[in-house]
């Protein structure tokens, strides 16, 4: 019999309410012979759920937690107010249980790092953060770190980021050793705000990892890093200003193609919605803890959460959690 | 007769070397006949120049100042060390003439926002800044301020940028009263790095502007304001990943377009080339100073060099500077 793993499901602060969600486990488990799941949250729905949706009960395990992380929430608040709360207990449970491999969640970013700061920190003094791993248009993936966990940042920060992010490409894609860029507004060492400025040596003069300079904004994506390194609010301009672009120059194609009549054009829309998918936006992995924590986007639907306990999966199996061949343009 | 102005071409600087930007204002002088120059540069060359191209002699004055600012001259040692550079001289003579209306020049972007603080600030305590007018996806146009003069600001020149971007749509479209959006992480008042939170109540609370409070980086060109505030190095970001967001998915639709020989894609290639131009990316017109100096791309061509000597006059003559039409999607 193959390996089982066993993962957690926060099933609360989704914006399409708990109910994608339930419907993105059932997916997962009828997907996933060696699965099986705690899923937390309001109790009473959840056994009523999983009976109507014909959920296996041996593979299903309910935690009945039924106070909710709004968005609307602080961050430090939601850690230390909100301590019921299904996405606070389904970190304090992942890290009390050795049978808990990982955990989903849709819930609030800010206090979703905060209580994993406070309940699965992996070290003293590295501060977990928000991880996105992208396609990049030479084929490859680029991991970008920090995509918004923490807003200010000091350039230890960086360099901690840096580590964490070379290590996930490491295990990932069995990158030997992943070349790190630094977000800048200029290829050149002098180049940078005085974060990245004090950053670059630091970077530059760790020996564990593979420093290859400044990249600009429009390489970012290009490949010519495997690990780009930022702070959180340098990091959600490059996730969503890419967003807005692509969904501005599709918008423009759909038009035209609407204008001209032309089938060929709406195949081509066809084509690049495939390649662009921004579905995981707003999601990552986060990094820094004990045990795998993935973000999904707050508007996630149920093939997504499955997606994502597929993805959960592959990293328990040492797998590469991405089909390279898919996302290959 | 048409009233007639008189504007400063700094010719070195440019990626293209001086032949390129001779070529450009010979083409501005051909279109535009209430148009002279000041030309400044090598003087021999620049009048060989001249009378080779056929150039109207006394519509074209020249200004012997052959040193070069390059781009890999520090701001402030080009400022203090290079006077006699033909940028420095530019801009001196921009600010001791009467007659001279506004300057061009392709050069080093630090050198030229320094020598314009030091030759050509218009009021003092007001830092000069560098802004690029975009098209926005409705059809309106936004003016993105700072793109990269200043990178690391404090909270009031981010003020400074929203009061010196609203005069600006103010005088090129009419708007009377521009919408200011503070480039963020999160809509909401509280999202923000620490410079975003603390120039958030000082944009709220200033009563010359009209602010609308934080933008999304993917609402950054929706036309959801017409003056988007940011430092430097964001306002970088944003140029660039937008770029290289839109090159990639050009590269894109062009492979597909070959790999299944769609003529209709082909043509739709052509129809988003004109749309999306990014030969302005780089440049942007310097607001904050007494006369206004515009930066062209340093990879301009002659063609753009015309174009914004073109805008330069429609400015001066108070038109609107854009072509609302042309640029419409």
């Amino acid at each position: 019999m193959a390996d089982t793993y066993k993962i957690v499901i926060d099933t609360k602060g989704s914006d399409k309410g708990s109910s994608e969600i339930v419907k993105g486990a059932a997916l997962a488990l009828e997907k996933n012979e060696g699965l099986s799941l705690l899923i937390v949250g309001d109790g009473e729905y959840l056994r009523a759920e999983c009976e109507r949706l014909g959920m296996p009960q041996d593979r299903v395990e309910i935690l009945d937690a039924p106070e909710e992380v709004t968005n609307y929430d602080d961050p430090s608040v939601a850690v230390f107010k909100k301590t019921d709360s299904s996405m606070m207990r389904s970190l304090m449970t992942l890290s009390e249980r050795a049978d808990l491999y990982g955990m989903i969640t849709a819930g609030n970013t800010g206090a979703l790092i905060a209580g994993s700061v406070r309940y699965l920190s992996a070290k003293e003094r590295v501060r977990p953060c928000l991880s996105a791993v992208l396609p990049a248009s030479d084929g490859s993936f680029t991991c970008l770190v920090d995509t918004g966990a923490t807003i200010d940042c000091t350039p230890s920060m960086l360099l901690h980021f840096a580590r964490l992010g070379s290590d996930l490409m490491r295990r990932m894609y069995g990158i030997e050793s992943p070349r790190v860029g630094l977000l800048s507004n200029g290829s050149e060492p002098t180049k940078g705000n005085k974060l990245v400025k004090e950053a670059h040596p630091m970077l530059a003069e760790a020996e564990d990892i593979n420093f290859v300079g400044n990249i600009e904004g429009n390489a970012a994506l290009s490949g010519a890093c495997d690990v780009l390194v930022c702070d959180g609010f340098a990091g959600n301009q490059v996730l969503k200003v890419s967003e807005g672009m692509a969904t501005r120059l599709m918008t423009d194609i759909v038009k035209y193609a609407k204008r001209t009549g032309s089938d060929e054009v709406m195949k081509l829309v066809g084509h690049l919605m495939g390649v662009y998918d921004f579905s995981s936006l707003g999601g990552g992995i986060i990094l820094g803890c004990k045990k795998p924590v993935i973000k999904t986007r707050g508007s996630s639907g149920a093939d997504a959460v499955a997606n994502t306990a597929r993805m959960l999966l592959n990293m328990a199996e040492n797998k590469a959690v991405f089909d390279k061949e898919k996302n290959r343009i």
